[in-house]
């Protein structure tokens, strides 16, 4: 499998960036591949892992950008950021634009504002991650059969598109086009609203049963429970910009959360055994369904 | 490590029975060990396995018990069924009796009401499972490293309370000693809320993304969905007898849930960003206590 881009800028280096740059370093070891990183102190930890050809700070970067040498960027900031990054970039460029944002809606009014309705960005959403967060917690085989979600923004050109497609599935990984609404919709049940309802999970359990577990030689859990809050108070910085870009999908996702909870609570109050075995085996075959096993 | 039982029946032998047996063979290979379950099918998949001195169906066991030959008796049926069993026990019984069920208020009642003010009923709560049933899907190391929760039902002598904390350690587990009801509230937030609330996410996302999700060629999710999802659906059965056993503190946690749900809506109709920012570290700290790390 090959892949067009011999410059690769990845614009913000966490977990996400970080990886990233493993996995390509390890499939090509002549890419050029530069990071920015916000502090002095980012620029130090990637450095010592030796797999960027430079790494600027941020600062460093826009005073002296090397955009017009660059095939590929790919924005890691926060999604937040990404509509004031976008404005930094010079009218005529040849690189590709992506970033891997993980709600799409804003990112694409931004495009159309600021790009026109001729250019070559192609948002993308890789479907993995980590509870864990900044570069030194990378992992070499995040991306590897995990799913990229694409979202080709009005104007942007086939032939982008067409690399773009080629790149994340030489990382290893199969893609999915959505459009902005849909990807945005859709995410808020498959992944937003989970880490709402994981982090409510915690705080929740521990308000009741904190003291109770606090007494116990181990955590008062088996394997479900702690599952379940694994993505709890995942990085809080990218999870405020998150909600704040997808408000209304998560907003009405949880809205449709609260009538199941009640209905269960119902259920509860008045169901019949049978009924709590029912509502068991219909979650096992839906799971199956959004599982594909 | 040592302990002090050398006939053990387990009677009901699914996936929690099996995989007890295959750990107490692994460690002790003169146990006499035998096995009820309730069908000729699993009867033969147990023998199968060949690690149980003696397998029966639970006809064949009651028309011709052995009570009398046992040290230790553990009912590995659903909860439900646990009281049932306790009457059919003789009188006179030199053997320690215990259970592996996840609520222990019914089970505590049954045995004041059946066994009286004297007797060598501790109930015990291995904290660990799994999403699949049966003992076909048994696994060699379910229970090591593992918390058990011990409730000493009132009556219960001294000496039998000893044993049984020794055997769960000779298996691998650590012991932490709960009252019934404190068992079984602190368990509707640990667990038997969580499989209700995971099975309610693949019902609730399916129903919304789930036509998406089927025209994508992997399923639309990271390791976060995946992961709440794990015990969506666990054994219909086990989880019936559950929610009926232990419905008011599960009723009573749900509808704590339901008050916090209602706060995280508020909070994202009119929150700001550096409230869902304060939301994810509460979270992050809650996760830490809970986990104890």
């Amino acid at each position: 499998m090959k892949q067009s881009f011999s410059n690769i800028l990845i614009y913000g280096v966490g977990l996400m960036g970080a990886s990233l740059a493993i996995t390509l370093r390890k499939l090509d070891r002549k890419l050029n591949l530069y990071g920015v990183v916000r502090s002095n102190k980012s620029k130090e930890t990637i450095q010592n892992m030796d797999i960027f050809t430079s790494v600027f700070t941020e600062k460093e970067y826009l005073e002296a950008p090397n955009w017009n040498n660059l095939d590929l960027i790919i924005f890691g900031t926060p999604v937040d950021s990404i509509e004031s990054l976008i404005r930094k970039l010079p009218r005529e460029l040849k690189a590709v634009i992506t970033d891997i944002g993980s709600t799409k809606h804003t990112i694409d009014l931004s495009v159309k504002k600021i790009l026109g309705n001729s250019h070559k960005y192609i948002s993308s959403h890789p479907m993995c991650g980590s509870e864990l967060a900044g570069p030194e917690n990378a992992i070499d085989n995040l991306y590897e059969n995990k799913l990229c979600i694409l979202t080709p923004i009005e104007g942007c050109d086939e032939d982008s598109y067409r690399k773009i497609q080629e790149f994340w599935k030489f990382i290893g990984m199969e893609c999915l086009t959505l459009d902005s609404s849909t990807h945005d919709e859709t995410l808020a049940y498959l992944s937003h609203s989970p880490h709402i309802l994981s982090s409510m999970m915690v705080i929740w359990a521990e308000r009741m049963a904190g003291e109770v577990n606090t007494d116990s030689p181990m955590p008062i859990m088996g394997g479900g429970f702690r599952d379940m809050a694994r993505i709890a108070g995942s990085n809080p910085e990218m999870w405020k910009a998150i909600l704040s870009e997808n408000r209304n999908s998560i907003l009405n996702s949880l809205l449709e959360f609260q009538k199941d909870l009640t209905s269960t609570i119902n259920l509860l109050k008045s169901g019949e055994q049978d009924d709590f075995q029912k509502f068991f085996e219909v979650a096992s075959i839906k799971k199956k369904f959004l599982l594909k096993n």
